[in-house]
C-alpha cells in the first residue's frame, strides 16, 4: 500500500490536468446541440479507462447516450467491485453567472471550477486514479472491479435499467460503489446510507382558448396562472407539510438512534441560513433541518411559466400556464402510490374555469443500506485511512435511481461513498470540486479496494 | 342636411376606392423597415386632408413617426370639435392565416378585408368623409373641426403626450372624437361612456443566493416559487374579490340606471363562454359579466417565470421569481393610490425566506365621460339617426390613455364613437370593417356636427 500511496503522492498534477481534459469536453445530455459532445466524452472515458490498464473496454451503445465499461478481472476469488459513474453533466446556464468558464477547469483557492467538477466527472474520475496506482506500482489490483459509466443521469438514466437488465451477466459483482454525492461538511468525512427519491411531475393548465387583452376580458374569465398559483398554495400547509391526503402514510419513521448520530454531525441553522442568503429557514415542523433534508419527503416547485416574460409590459390574459413539480420521497414511500394520490389530488382542487394535465417526467425510488453490511463498514474504515479522522453516518437528501436498480436487479447493495461538498454548486454556476477532497477520495478508494476482501470475509464467516 | 346625405350617398363607390388606396400602404409603425411607409402614409392622409378642403394641413414632426394635423376653422363662435385617430397599423403576421393580402383591401359580403381596415383606417377616414360631404355641398361646416392622426398609437403613442403639451394652442377644442372601439354587436350601435385605467406591476423574488438542487436543500428553505404561489393565490378571496386593503374604496358604484342600461344590452354568458372554450366564468360574486369587465377593478396575473421551464426534468429549487401583475381600474380609484396599497400589501404579506421587489412598469387613469354631458347626448341623437336604431350605453373594459392626457392637458372631454365589430379581428389576420358601419358611420359623423352646436347651446343655457 505504500508504494500505492506515495504513487498517488506523486502523480498529483497529473491527475488534475487529466480532470481537466475530461471537464473541457461538454457533454450535457439534455441538449441534442451536444450529442457530439456527449459521444466524444465517452470515447474519452474509453481511452483513460485503457490507459490505466483496463481490459474488455467497451462504448457500448444504449437508444440513448452510450454506456462505457471496462474491467479488471484477474483476481479470481476475491469480491468483485462494481464502480458506477456518469459522465454526463447539467447544462451550464445561466452562462454569466460562472466566475469562470464552465467548461474550462480552473482552481481557485483548494478548488477545481467547472460543470462537472463534483458531479460526476471529478468523482468517479478518482476511482480510475486509485486502479491506476495500483496497476502501475504493483501490476494487480486487490479485487476484481468492473467500471461501469452512463451518460444519460442528469436526463433520468432513462436506457440504464434495460442496459443492466441486458447485461446482468457482464456487470455481475458483489458490492456497487458510487461516489456522486457529498460528504457532510468541509473536513467531516462520512458515509452515506439513505438516499431519497423522486417523482418529477409537470402540470399544464388551459383556460381560454387563446391569449386574451387583460383589458377586454379581465374580470369574466379564469386566468391560468391565478389558478397554478391557487394550486400551488394549497400543496402546503401552515405548517410546511405536503397536504396531498395519504402523502405520509408510508413514511418510515426516525429512529433514536438515528436522530441522535445527525446530532453529532456539525451543524448550524444559522450558519447554513446565512450562506444561503435567507433570513429565514423553512419547512415541515416538528423536525430539525438535517432531519428534514434526509428522513422527510418534500414537495417542491422546480419551475413555473405562462403568459408574457419578456421586458416591459404586455396586457395579455393568457391561455395557459405551467409548472413543474417534484417530490422527494422517503423509505417506505413509492413513487408509484405517490403519483397516484398526487395525480387525484390535484385533478380533485383543479377550479372549474381551467383544464389540468398532469404528466409524470421522471421517477425513482427512496434507498437505504445497512449500517452493518460489510461493504459500508470497509468504507467507514478506509475513510479514516484516507482522510485520518473517524467518518460520521449521514443520508442524502438527492437521490440516485440506480441504487434502486441495482438492488432490484442485480441483487446487490451499494456503497455510497461522496467525495463532493454540500455548497459544491452542482447543477449551478460555479461547480466546484475541492481538491482535498479529490485527492483523498483517491487514497480513500485505494484503502477501500485494498481492505475490502477481509470484510467481506468476515461477513461470511 | 339632405344635399349633405344624398351626396354621401352617391359618393359611397368613391369613398371605398379612396379608403382602399389608404389602406394599401403598409404603415406598420413598430417595424423599422415600413419607417418610409408610415411617412408616405402621414403624406397620404395630409393630402386627402387638403383635397377634402381643411386648412392649415401639416405633417409634423415628433420624435418617432409624425402627426398629421389639418383644421377647417370657418365657423366662429360654434364648438370646436378635436377629431383624433391613427394612421399606423399592427403587423400583419401571420400572412398565411390572411384570406386576401393584408394590404390589398378585398370585398367579401358587406366586410372590407385589409390590415387597418377597422383598427384605425377606416374608422378616422369616417369623420374625413362627412366634413367633405358638408364642404362640398354647402361649401361649410356647423361647427370647427381640427384632425390629430397620429402614427404610433399602435407602439404605446410614446411621444403622443408631449405633442399635445406643446401643441396645446393649436389643439384647442371644446370636445375630442374618437373613433377608435367596437359597437357592442352587429347592429347595436352604442356608445361608450366609460374606460377602465390600468397599472401594470412587476413582482421579483428572491430566495436563496443561487440556484440550489432540489434534491440537497429541498426541505430546508422556502421555494420563491412557492412563496409567489402564495402569495398570488392571497390576492383574490373565495368571492372573486381583491383582497387588498383599501382597494374597493373609491370605486365608484354603479347606478341602478346603468345596471338596467347594460341588461339591455343581447348578452348571453353561456354564448361567451363558449366562445372562449371554458366551461365556467369566474369573477367578482354579485356583479354580472358585463358589470365585472366594465365597471369592477381587476387583478391579473400577466406573466409568470421561475426555475426551470424547458423541456424535461431539472431538479432546482430556483433563487429567484417573478410576475407581472396587472390591475385594471374604474373611476374614481387612481394608479398612485392603488399602486401604493398593492405594494404595501404585497411588502406585508411576503413570507420571511423571501424577499420581494415590487417595481410599476406603466399605468394610465380610468376615464367616465357623463353620460347626460351635450357630446355623448349629441352623439346618442347622432347614432339613432345614422343607423336608424336606438343606441344603447356601454363602457370598454380596455384602456385608452390619450382620453385621460386630453383631459388632463386639455381639460375636455373625449366621446368614444366606434364603428368597429367586436369580432373585426384587429391585431389579428383578416380584419375588416363592415361596411354598413361605415357607411352608417359617415352619416352619424354629419349627424353628430349638425346637431353638435344646439346641445352644447342647450348645456350653456
Amino acid at each position: 500500500m505504500n508504494d500505492v500511496l506515495s504513487h498517488i503522492q506523486s502523480n498529483s498534477e497529473r491527475y488534475l490536468r487529466e480532470l481537466g481534459d475530461l471537464l473541457a469536453i461538454p457533454s450535457v445530455s439534455t441538449n441534442p446541440e451536444n450529442a457530439a459532445d456527449v459521444r466524444r466524452c465517452a470515447e474519452w472515458v474509453a481511452a483513460q479507462l485503457r490507459a490505466i490498464g483496463l481490459e474488455d473496454v467497451r462504448v457500448m451503445p444504449t437508444p440513448g447516450h452510450p454506456v462505457v465499461y471496462g474491467a479488471w478481472l484477474g483476481a479470481p476469488g476475491k469480491p468483485t467491485l462494481l464502480i458506477y459513474g456518469h459522465y454526463d453533466v447539467q447544462p451550464p446556464e445561466p452562462l454569466d453567472l460562472w466566475t469562470s468558464p464552465p467548461f474550462q477547469a480552473t482552481v481557485r483557492g483548494d478548488n477545481l471550477y467547472a460543470r462537472g467538477a463534483s458531479d460526476d466527472k471529478g468523482q468517479f474520475f478518482i476511482h480510475l486514479k486509485s486502479v491506476e496506482a495500483f496497476l502501475k506500482t504493483t501490476g494487480t489490483l486487490p479485487i476484481n472491479v468492473k467500471f461501469l459509466i452512463e451518460g444519460e443521469e442528469e436526463i433520468g438514466s432513462d436506457h440504464l435499467e434495460d442496459f443492466i437488465r441486458a447485461e446482468a451477466d457482464l456487470l455481475k459483482a458483489d458490492l456497487v460503489m458510487i461516489s456522486d454525492s457529498s460528504m457532510f461538511a468541509r473536513d467531516v468525512p462520512s458515509i452515506c446510507y439513505g438516499l431519497r427519491g423522486l417523482t418529477y411531475m409537470q402540470l399544464d393548465l388551459v383556460g381560454p382558448n387563446h391569449d386574451l387583452h387583460s383589458g377586454s376580458f379581465g374580470g369574466s374569465v379564469l386566468n391560468p396562472i391565478q389558478a397554478l398559483a391557487e394550486i400551488i398554495a394549497q400543496l402546503h400547509d401552515r405548517n410546511g407539510r405536503v397536504t396531498i391526503p395519504g402523502f405520509y402514510d408510508d413514511v418510515r419513521p426516525l429512529t433514536r438512534k438515528e436522530r441522535e448520530a445527525y446530532k453529532k454531525l456539525p451543524w448550524s441553522d444559522r450558519s447554513y441560513a446565512r450562506d444561503l442568503g435567507v433570513r429565514a429557514l423553512y419547512g415541515e415542523k416538528g423536525f430539525t433541518t438535517l432531519e428534514r433534508l434526509w428522513a422527510r419527503p418534500t414537495l417542491e416547485c422546480n419551475g413555473i411559466w405562462g403568459g408574457f416574460t419578456g421586458e416591459g409590459a404586455k396586457t395579455v390574459l393568457p391561455s395557459a400556464a405551467s409548472a413543474k413539480i417534484s417530490m422527494r420521497l422517503v423509505p417506505d414511500q413509492t413513487t408509484r402510490k405517490i403519483n397516484k394520490l398526487f395525480t387525484r389530488h390535484l385533478k380533485k382542487i383543479t377550479p372549474p374555469g381551467v383544464t389540468m394535465t398532469v404528466r409524470s417526467l421522471h421517477g425513482g425510488e427512496p434507498a437505504i443500506t445497512p449500517i452493518d453490511s460489510p461493504g459500508v463498514r470497509a468504507a467507514i474504515s478506509a475513510l479514516e485511512k484516507g482522510f485520518g479522522k473517524k467518518p460520521l453516518y449521514q443520508r442524502d437528501g438527492g437521490s440516485i435511481p440506480i441504487v434502486v436498480q441495482f438492488k432490484k436487479i442485480l441483487k446487490i447493495d451499494t456503497v455510497l461513498l461522496g467525495f463532493g461538498l454540500p455548497d459544491e454548486n452542482a447543477h449551478a454556476p460555479d461547480e466546484f470540486l475541492n481538491l482535498s477532497n479529490f485527492y483523498g477520495g483517491i487514497r480513500t478508494s485505494a484503502h477501500f479496494m485494498d481492505e475490502l476482501p477481509s470484510f467481506m470475509q468476515k461477513s461470511r464467516a
